[in-house]
């Protein structure tokens, strides 16, 4: 049996539990989980419908059926014409189905559609049930993640020799980017170049800033090699830390290293994200540390487990998430170390490998 | 006034006419448009909540408050920390709207959420409504299209120069990409390089194929520029067309240049449908021609209006949209050749200015 074939297997043995009669999956990760297909995110609805028994259907646009491969049958292709209403096709299909679960990504517009054309039906999201597919990868997923986690450690160990100072910020990020696909990754799916004062917005996109002497630079990034994804922050020095900088890094290290020692199968997702909240708190900067202590990764850079106060969802082994605690100082600086790490069976093992100690540069 | 604060006063005008009470936006280019913000398509929702009257409220994760710039105060931000319920907060700013436009890309499991919270409310899609406002171009944003398409432009004129046979479709889309960027692109948002038989697959991803002496070669692509998108196609022939080629490639030239000179103000968006399927029926290809003749463009690179058979929607100036009729023979080759054009006051101008002819290389 081909992998989709038995992820698909899953999926109906998961829908009987969760008392759903079909789930609908369009863009997002958990139609090529099940498949091998991504659709395209553009407003020519892709769905596949799979029945709690059967094969699923891929309702495909028509122009986009020949990029579909299907892995030994394991689905039909419908392909719909450009006059033609998809939406009939997919409620059609659905049937008598009453209760549906819907993938979390699909565009708002096709759900108002299925919901007008058939009112009886109920939606619900598919996240849970997907999830608990997805959360605990196999040791091909694992490989994958970690291939995919040393690439962007040996860019992050090339970019310790580069010249930051008088670069902007986008410049830097661009070779980065450049960097990460030479060294193996198929596409970049964010890159976050933080200098100064903007390290304290934690999602910064990269801009005009000059780099200059004395500034922080919080560098995030990650990518997507063989459909698993990468991330990975580390921090940069231009010749000296800023005021207040040094302790803060401290704490910050030693949240996410303690963090780190803390995961093993058994403890809460919540425990793990109190561990380095505690230490940072402790060191008088609660107040700074504005985010969640971390995320589920796999074909998605976001996924369950999210590593936040009130998940008390079991860790298990199998489970990959990152740990990125950080200090935001606003007008001044931001710190964030990140490592992901994958659950083990009596442990925890890192992903990132690359020293948490800043980076001096030029 | 911004052209912010013009753009979200005629939204409320529109509202009016619609009879919504609140429009609701989150991922997707209706958002920036109306606010000069682009949300982050992640798990955290971001929600800007546009009220009949008033200013609107921009609701977003916390940490991403501060990649919010807000053009002259014309919307307020209502930050959600880590642990709370972003649901509850929009669904407050709702109130007792009772009829809610929604923003077509956002995440279904949000509308989800929302439907469960509120479930006598009503959602409907806010497509018609925000395109009303954007689907006729500014002098403005007709100047940004017209720079991006200029970018493209000069990118297909430097690949007529460059070596195609014995690279992959990876490798050739890799340097269209690293040129569009070099003259003036922000970001590449796609970049099909499908050659020979790949070519009859209108959406083909540039895979591992070796491009030999023989092959016709379709480069479709297209990027962000000031934030404004290009999407042009060429024909490329490595040395000598293939069989059956020649004649199929004149009725797409023909097919496109007369649909091209068709378009002018009181014209049905079909009707330029009509006049590129005419042509090319008629030359005996009809049914390899699957799918419509165009889409607009602006900030998304497929956006109202639709030139499908079915759309009698009438052409008016400052409409801009792509014209790209294609003939794909299964297991042999594709052809497609697209302008993106705008209408004027009495006609038509061509953004995309190439040869149509398509180019011999190496």
């Amino acid at each position: 049996m081909n992998r989709f074939a038995d992820r698909i297997e899953q999926a109906q043995l998961a829908m009987g539990v969760a008392g759903v009669e079909a789930i609908c999956l369009s863009v997002g990760s958990d139609l090529p989980y099940l498949t091998g297909y991504r659709a395209m995110a553009l407003e020519r609805v892709t769905m596949l419908i799979v029945p709690r028994e059967g094969a699923p259907a891929l309702v495909v646009p028509g122009l986009e059926a020949a990029r579909v491969d299907v892995p030994d049958g394991v689905f039909s292709i419908v392909g719909w014409a450009e006059t033609e209403d998809p939406i009939a096709i997919i409620d059609a299909i659905l049937g008598d189905a009453a209760t549906v679960a819907l993938g979390d990504e699909t565009w708002s517009r096709f759900l108002l559609q299925l919901q007008e054309t058939n009112p009886g039906r109920t939606y619900r999201s598919a996240s849970d049930l997907m999830s608990s597919l997805r959360i605990r990868k196999s040791s091909g997923e694992i490989d994958a993640l970690r291939r995919a986690a040393q690439t962007v450690d040996s860019v992050v160990d090339e970019m310790a020799e580069v010249v930051f100072s008088g670069r902007s910020e986008r410049d830097v990020s661009r070779e980065i980017i450049d960097r990460a696909i030479a060294n193996g990754h198929d596409s970049m799916d964010f890159w976050i170049v933080a200098s100064g004062p903007n390290g304290a917005s934690p999602h910064h996109e990269p801009g005009d800033r000059i780099i200059e002497h004395g500034d922080a630079v919080v560098v995030d990034f990650g990518g997507t090699q063989n459909g698993y994804r990468s991330d990975t922050t580390r921090m940069f020095v231009v010749g000296e830390t800023p005021y207040g900088f040094d302790d803060a890094f401290e704490a910050v290290c030693a949240a996410q290293s303690s963090a780190v020692e803390h995961v093993r199968p058994g403890v809460t997702a919540a425990s793990v994200d109190a561990v380095a909240r505690e230490i940072i708190a402790d060191a008088g900067y609660g107040d700074l540390f504005i985010h969640r202590t971390g995320h589920g990764i796999g074909m998605d850079t976001h996924e369950h487990p999210y590593l936040v106060e009130g998940n008390d969802q079991i860790l298990k082994a199998g489970m990959a998430f990152s740990i990125e605690p950080g200090i935001y100082n606003p007008g001044e600086w931001g710190i964030r170390i990140e490592d992901i790490v994958v659950v083990t069976h009596d442990g925890v093992e890192r992903l990132n490998r690359t020293e948490r100690r800043y980076r001096v540069v030029t």
